[in-house]
């Protein structure tokens, strides 16, 4: 099989992401996949052995990028608080720039086949499991609110799964913006006052 | 076309529902359906026209949900964040309790035709700018931080997108305690304290 230089390649898989984002991976084509990138089907099984092979790509891709992060954030030698700050601007950066994190993270993920499967969920699982146990830090550190830990995973994960579809750059709100708008509203919440206030919540 | 009594017909649309969430709309076939919901496909044509009438109902009924809430919300005369707070409760419930608005307001609405797709638009984006007034209404009140109204409203509906996926009756938590631990971090946020630390955020 001939080897496509990376930026072809990249182009072939961001093309794909967007494909199964906005058709679904079942109903995309790889004829749908040859149009998008400019290349006759025939020549496109030059690059790509298959459209499992690019969904495969792709997922571990991502997830070994986020656990390779979580590596470097967990051996930092700063406050908890500060931590879960890093994770979540990756997460907001790679939503907001790299639109082959949406597919492998929110739905696509569930068509690949076996071992694929196997392998992303317990990466996936690993992630979760190493991000719960900073909350817990944060938590007995007296940094973060004491809240269920996977509740509160969960709701940050997906409370960025909007922005891949929305931002675009030259909007009113640079990423950087939008970054510390999100963070601040994650980190501070809706109250101006966090005196609780029984009436609402 | 044979009437359907209420009860079939849910249980059809929350069937389709699930199957347009977990194999895509564009995947999903009559058939498909016809053997989630045990009958014949012939037979299932009795009860519904197509795959396209379910999603233009399934779409239009939860859009007439949220508006006529909003409308409920809009007259009360209580604090603007407790009335941020009823909606989001609303939210909450809907993605815990009804698989039906997972998938119009995730991402198959998108394969909606016309005229239903610009009517389901219309209504969200009404939907929408009457929830950022109120956001605005809050900051002004004082009782809402000041922050982007828009970003604000997407991470928040977002934030509860994996609702839908993870809740099942008999988790440790109960429905109520993931709605007020939720309700909790976006109100009051991860920090214990609200004091700003220029190290994080």
């Amino acid at each position: 099989m001939e080897k496509v230089e990376k930026p072809k390649r990249q182009h072939i898989l961001e093309s794909a992401a967007i494909l199964f984002r906005d058709k679904g991976y079942s109903a995309t084509s790889m004829r749908d996949l040859a149009r998008a990138v400019g290349l006759q089907a025939s020549s496109l099984y030059n690059h790509i052995e298959s459209k499992e092979k690019l969904l495969q790509e792709i997922c571990l891709a991502n997830a070994l990028k986020f656990l390779s992060m979580m590596e470097k954030v967990e051996a930092m030698d700063i406050p908890v608080a500060a931590k879960v700050e890093q994770l979540l601007r990756l997460h907001i950066r790679t939503a907001i720039q790299d639109v082959t994190s949406v597919t492998s993270f929110n739905d696509e993920w569930r068509h690949l086949g076996e071992p694929y499967l196997s392998d992303f969920k317990d990466m996936r699982r690993d992630y979760e499991q190493r991000f719960i146990h900073i909350l817990r830090q944060g938590i007995e550190a007296g940094e973060i609110r004491a809240q269920e830990p996977q509740v509160v995973l969960y709701t940050l994960f997906s409370s960025l799964r909007w922005l891949y579809d929305w931002f675009q750059p030259g909007r009113r709100l640079s990423a950087p913006d939008v970054e510390e708008e999100i963070l601040n509203l994650l980190f501070y919440g809706l109250r101006c006052s966090s005196e609780l206030d029984s009436e609402s919540v």
